[in-house]
């Protein structure tokens, strides 16, 4: 049997937003600013995926911006809104518990003479609204916050930051990277009050290679790459139209009765952590119940090393991720798992199971059959 | 009958490069970044894409980083150089028939304070050693040329110009822009003596959203998207499997005979030309014979506005470009025709008919039939 559980690393593009694709690689091929009809045709495919995109988000069309994914939505946020906000300050405020796509771009922030604050996370991997509100200062200009956390799935208290934000910041943005958050919860930048969010298309079915950034109508924000002038000179560069297309075909599927699919992820991940509970020595992190998201389960295992339970799983089968497989393979500390303050012996002896809308609980129940089994051997490998 | 022209925007996605990304999207989906196998997977086959574009350029494997597309690989050469580079210098020389994703990104460093020079061309669209000569200064940073120009096809003379900089600025780099030129000359990076080198997927039937850049081994340049470090820190976000492996195998089939493809194309290029000059009023742009690339014919038509005979030839099946198409769809002057000195009647009246490896003699005999017979009618209907 083989089972993937490695959804927040990447999943396998749906068939339906692979059709697509091929349909737009080999027939449908238009350079969609080419004044022909092939171009126009093109155009279209781009506007009915931000017609899918946007009713998702209960947001308006224009407010989507295709990018190349993830990183680059989340880095065109970072650096597009302090370029374009720098004279009205430059202290910029984020997490301890950010993706490298967030936290790198503040690091060079920094060497730009930014100031950026990082704001600690409690034992569940939540901010305390206190400290952003002490932290919060006119100066302000942006504040990054992760929504679902990609190695432990603790929901941030967006909504009530946003607001925090608009009372003591006026000139500060508010930038959600929700890569880990869109296609697991309802996410509506509208009502969370949020200015810009990013998303990737292959955490949720999509292709790689595909993502956006929603920008709020009216907010200013500046480019990152410079060209021909593409999405109102928002991103340069030939629209990728077939990903754009496939993107926008896995969020209407994915969205199509959504409610029933996250309360389905949800319950099998319930049942997943009650089972793996039941060995000893095993605990799991992150924030309990509708405070995490329903797809990630970290877990960290006393006594085994993560690297050595990955690799005994993959044996069996089971793709799993030693802390975040969202940056190169380099193993080293998880920042998260550091922040929320787990044990040092346990550092390097946690994994993350991340499930998707077709996990199933013959799937979850092999692995823990498989968990039940390697995890004594390998703690008597190492008595010894 | 259906003829596409417009090669030079983008092209059809060859249906090896198309089965290969499929198979990526939804069978061997895994993140390079995960430990595991479906990781290991994903990343052999970036290795391999690697190895096949390097061979077509002579280069080695590790000279390869992979961007979202031509666009970005220049943006990457150019803010990536000359943040690199700052501290030798502030000037830098470009020519002034670059294409938008050169050429903005030069306005953007003239904002941050760079002295930025625009060489002009001649008539065929050339520039001159000379001018080079002239303008280069031990402060110059980054010497960056297109080597096709997009428009008119005029090959610039990289190889001399790299040979000049090497022997006046100590600190330069010299970039290519080899997006119209990789898959239609033989491009060897050591042989031009050049340093960073950009090339896009979808104009050599690869897949839209992808590229690369050549950095030359030792060339130290930053990176302009930050995150998990991927590609050696040189560009981080999850790396687009797919699209770098339909990349590959595009490259690999386009250098499969290549030569003889290339005559192919030169030959039919003349065929061209000879015959679309025997209507009176009609020029052909750019430089002759082997001094231009086999596969984009500027023309000009005298009294026929390029828009209406864009449409015109598309009521008849036929799909070809007015000026540029690589730029947003806002019709606007060109610059590299406007640069060549073209004739201020003709600037609104000149059209691009771009070939691929795959255009046919049947094909051209049906555009030129059906410029001759649009060609006149327009220009009765005008006078009227």
């Amino acid at each position: 049997m083989e089972v993937y559980l490695d959804h927040s690393a990447t999943t396998k593009c749906s068939k339906r937003a692979a059709d697509m694709m091929l349909r737009l690689l080999t027939e449908d091929y238009g350079n969609p600013s080419s004044l022909h009809t092939m171009g126009a045709r093109a155009e279209e495919y781009i506007k009915e995926a931000k017609r899918k995109i946007a009713k998702t988000l209960k947001a308006a069309e224009k407010e989507i911006v295709f990018t190349s994914g993830g990183t680059e939505a989340n880095n065109l946020a970072i650096f597009g809104s302090v370029e374009a906000n720098k004279r009205a300050g430059d202290h910029i405020i984020t997490t301890d518990v950010e993706h490298a796509s967030v936290w790198q771009p503040m690091e060079r922030l920094k060497e730009l003479g930014y100031r950026v604050t990082y704001l600690p996370v409690d034992a569940s991997g939540a901010i305390s609204l206190e400290d952003l509100d002490r932290t919060l200062e006119p100066g302000t200009i942006l504040v990054s916050l992760i929504q679902v956390n990609n190695e432990i799935g603790t929901i941030e208290p967006i909504c009530k930051a946003a607001d925090l934000v608009r009372r003591k910041a006026e000139h500060a943005l508010v930038h959600v990277d929700a890569i880990q958050s869109y296609g697991k919860l309802a996410v509506c930048p509208k009502k969370l009050g949020v200015d810009l969010l990013s998303a990737s298309g292959h955490k949720i079915h999509g292709p790689k290679g595909s993502g956006f950034l929603y920008v709020k109508e009216r907010t200013k924000i500046r480019p990152i790459l410079f060209g021909g002038g593409q999405q109102k000179g928002m991103r340069s560069g030939t629209e990728n139209v077939p990903a754009i297309a496939g993107l926008g075909e896995a969020a209407a599927e994915l969205y199509e009765g959504f409610e029933e699919k996250i309360e389905r992820m949800y319950a099998l991940r319930e049942y997943f952590i009650r089972e793996v509970l039941k060995t000893e020595g095993v605990t799991v992190n992150g924030a309990k119940g509708r405070d995490c998201a329903p797809h990630i389960v970290s877990v960290s295992v006393e006594g085994v090393r993560s690297e050595v339970l990955l690799h005994a799983l993959e044996g069996m089968g089971i793709y799993i991720s030693a802390g975040s497989a969202c940056s190169s393979n380099k193993p080293s500390i998880s920042r998260t798992l550091q922040a929320i303050g787990l044990r040092r012996e346990l550092l390097d002896a946690t994994v993350r199971f991340s499930f998707s809308v077709d996990t199933t609980k013959e799937e979850l129940d092999y692995a823990l059959e498989c968990l039940a089994k390697v995890i004594p051997l390998q703690r008597k490998y190492r008595r010894k």
